[in-house]
């Protein structure tokens, strides 16, 4: 049993707050135990230039912090005058995550911005952002369509993400802040609601794993996704 | 009466969620009408370098606002690489509105960071950034005598903050965002609990005022500061 | 009496030197007691692109200070890659001081640039800059008129700025830096000729103030605003 | 057959350039058909700050690639004044990989600096400068043994990494850089010399992929790293 | 007959205004015809990191242009958030030529900052602001000396600079603004009051020269070195 | 005799590896005794902003060194977020030195851009990336006259570049890095295979030199850029 009384394949209380913001086209606040990401996704009505011709849309991502969601002060990345490598990794990781299962030529030219600002961190908070990220798209898609701006609902499929560790000898589920220092192994899937795989990032941590662990790894953290559509499900009806 | 249904010398409708963020040392959830703040508060056991040597303490903020707290999605200052001047502006005045109202030799040889995140702006974000920041400074403090950190409670007085303008013909209290548009007037007013004043910025904004439109505003945003500050003890209680 | 043999209610001596860099529209050397700031008019031919079709110009100041124009070098902000908190504020104090007082419609589409180098201070260089700000300004609006390239000049009304403080017990006009050193109020007031209030920016620093001061304040300053519009009409003439 | 000639399951040609610059510790010019990356491992006696105390060193890596490196002009990073996200990721890629065939306690309070500098790219640029930089890195280590300034050789095991993707309907091994623009499916495999997974990187671009296909890139990214782990050891000798 | 009236060989009006800022250990205005320089020194009593332990002091130049001391409004370097090429050259430049004049064992451990800010420029502006920055840092001496903080007056030598250009078919002495844009060849040349050279820059700019151009043009330099050595003479006394 | 057996008057041993890197349109790998450049050239088919309507082309030059180039390994400009002075100043010159040999009418509207990057340094970096750039450059326009983009060969004249120095009490020449670190005097020469100048850069690192000295560098420098020449001969063929 886990420090917060999980089991090993248990994902923690997932809460969802829909239109948390009230400007954003999509707008939730997502909640996976002490993880609190606000999850906006905005319209905007012109694309890239390197994409100008090309007759469809982008999905891009940004991540960022408070200096407080964590336990110790972090200085802001704009009193730092630049964005640090970890933050870089992560919006560029929603971007890819979100990116496969949108329809970008039945988007049309225009951007959607999914911002995800996390204001309490405590481990997973760039799993998070892609699972609450994919309801903010979803909710400002549906926008479009209720607004006859799009004919055509442009979701292929649902998108979720996990984390799983190898901490001591266990291999566990969606990793609280204590258990993710400890790990040994770190692991993020991201998947679609036909289970197929978007990204696997898996990294030792100072000891290098072998392949039954992969294994159990990917099962593990295959069980969490289905859970995390099923509750995507529960807010955003049956959309595709 | 005034497009929500005010009347002109009536404040929004204030909330403030206590114990927001689990972290910091105090940290609420403020919020004006649609204006919506989150006051950190950060106790760091050390002071700025030109300080050193004078056996007291410091305050400083920190603002900043989501990229969708307002209807058009504004660029993050992180990817700009650097924070603008409004930003710099409100920031230098947070600080200098808390510390007059804190005894620094009694708070000792450390700082309080106040990180004012507007989520939501709809107009007066730097006056709630003051007056919830307040709030989240005073917990702060409050901790630290709790743990035996700080004998004496370094607070002086109690401070509020409150925008005024002139719109059109009308001299309003507390104005939301798209009165603020139209106002030719525009008067930010900090005063303490004894009803002094902390800092006074008014500006034309092509529309120079004389003598008594001042009278008449100094006289509204006191009101207005006497009932914010009613908010601030029914929260802290009676803390000088 | 104050150290330099002044009473309450004096301004420094202030002196102009017209035509100072051959370069701009309007150029002069404007000093208050030591204060001595370089005020140079630029015209542009162009508008910043958010105020594109609206058919009219845009008044905008830069401020800076050179490194030994204080006792104490200070570092270059080029050297440091960034401008200041303080330096912003300044610049965008004095654009808003100076564009009420212009008719932007009847300026056209062009851009009028302010640029303030303190090349010596002793307090009060943000004042200076405003009021002698103005002066370079309408040399630079005179020059489009004698052009031809303006039918009509722009011009509204007179504008001047000037510091009071409260040192000890005592309010003072036109704080020199020793005196501002020691001040527990100071204020900023930006008046018209017409006797207007275009900015009050006031702040206690550690020492909050009451009515009576800020009235007395006030009433010094107008005072002070009345002396400096003399000293630009015996430079301009009768402008408006 | 591939373009080049190649089978799904054979590498580029490997050629590596010892003692390739005079003056690092280890260098080596590390070729992987077309991909050409610079290898210098530099040794430095002293630790970043945040590992003080801890009585161990520190692994480090930077990537940058020429601007001509690539068949168009890419801007310098020092120009455009920050390091991309892809540069961060990379760089971070490598320390990751590293670190952990490192004894970080054995190494002792210093840091190995691998810079890996792209001067010709056609695919494959991380998974060459995870190959090439451990071979730096280990010549590095061995001069200190030689020096005697290290008594124990630090080195655990070895690591090498590779690409693998799909293209059309094939699953290819080192995807020269044509080969990965039409890719569906990339993943980085950083592995060890024992056969451990130290990290996996997949990503589906625009494609999701199912487990079968997950196997068989593991597999064969399994069989190139051997490959790679081979040419290693006869450079190297037998180290673990 | 040049267009300013002055021969081949004549340099423009030497103006210089001693104790032109009342901060700096020495200050001067310095103008040649038009051209116009404040030349600051500043003593500090730390030596920069990398000298440390050497038991001598060093002497450093910035140079920095105002906005409008050109026809054509210039952006600041701050805004631009960093020192452009031709600063850096220039700055590198003053010091170089400052240094070897100076006995820095005899300065002690301490810094001599050199500003050079030019408020109007008509070509020459480095050279100006080598032969009046020697004028500042030699006054800023003289005060270490008067206030009994150096023993020894550590000047070795006068050093003065001056352009020679190749104008058509003449070789022009101090070129102004308007011949240095038509100049094939520009050559800076550094001189001591004995006759030496300290730094030769020349450069065809599209018109290579051949050697009797050469000599030519440092005839003519040396004879306007002389004349620029004599009038700091007449200010500064005989110093060696 | 000099420490590595050359004679005064002697050249370090030159090396050009040509068609270097696979993409660039002219590209070597230059040597001259330890220091090794790799030149770059790239044509773009686009000129600058402000060079539009002068229906001429621009040469333009970078300049970088790989971080352990040197003895000890330096930071890379790219982590630091800026371009260092030294950097600048020799890019600058690199393209000054090669633009007066190119007819830039007949280039046409395009840029060439000579990236200089350093792998290994060992004093000369700047002259040897003139000496190498230019054949680079040649190598480029010629593959744009074969594929008959250009019609006319636009080379005027061939260039070179070292540099001399007086060490102790010899001039010699083309000093290696030892050398240059105990020069009083150091020279950079640029000619033309025409035996005319084109940049004289000459620093007096703490000794002035003599008229005397100055001719004799020269024509040490004359000898050697002849020699240069002569290898720029025998790849390129006669061009001129």
């Amino acid at each position: 049993m886990r420090d917060d009384g999980r089991n090993e394949n248990e994902l923690r209380k997932v809460r969802v707050e829909q239109d948390y913001i009230k400007y954003p086209e999509g707008s939730i606040l997502f909640e996976m135990g002490d993880t609190k990401v606000i999850c906006n996704a905005t319209v905007e009505e012109k694309i890239p230039g390197w994409l100008k011709g090309q007759e469809k849309g982008w999905i891009t991502a940004e991540y960022s912090m408070l200096p407080r969601a964590t336990d110790v002060r972090t200085r802001r990345e704009a009193t730092q005058g630049k964005i640090g490598g970890r933050t870089q990794e992560i919006q560029r990781l929603i971007g890819r995550s979100l990116r496969p299962v949108v329809d970008l030529k039945a988007l049309g030219e225009r951007t959607i911005w999914i911002d995800c600002d996390v204001i309490q961190a405590d481990g997973g908070t760039r799993t998070a952002a892609i699972t609450g990220g994919f309801i903010a798209l979803v909710k400002a898609l549906q926008s479009l369509v209720e607004k006859g701006i799009l004919k055509n609902f442009p979701i292929l499929d649902y998108v979720a993400a996990v984390s799983i560790g190898k901490v001591g000898e266990n291999i566990l589920l969606d990793l609280a802040y204590s258990e993710d220092c400890e790990a040994d192994v770190d692991l993020n899937l991201v998947m679609t609601g036909s289970g197929k795989f978007i990204e696997i990032q898996g990294t030792a941590e100072g000891y290098p794993f072998n392949r039954e662990e992969l294994d159990e790894i990917l099962m593990l953290g295959e069980e969490g996704i289905n859970k995390l559509i099923e509750i995507q499900k529960s807010i955003l009806g049956s959309i595709v």
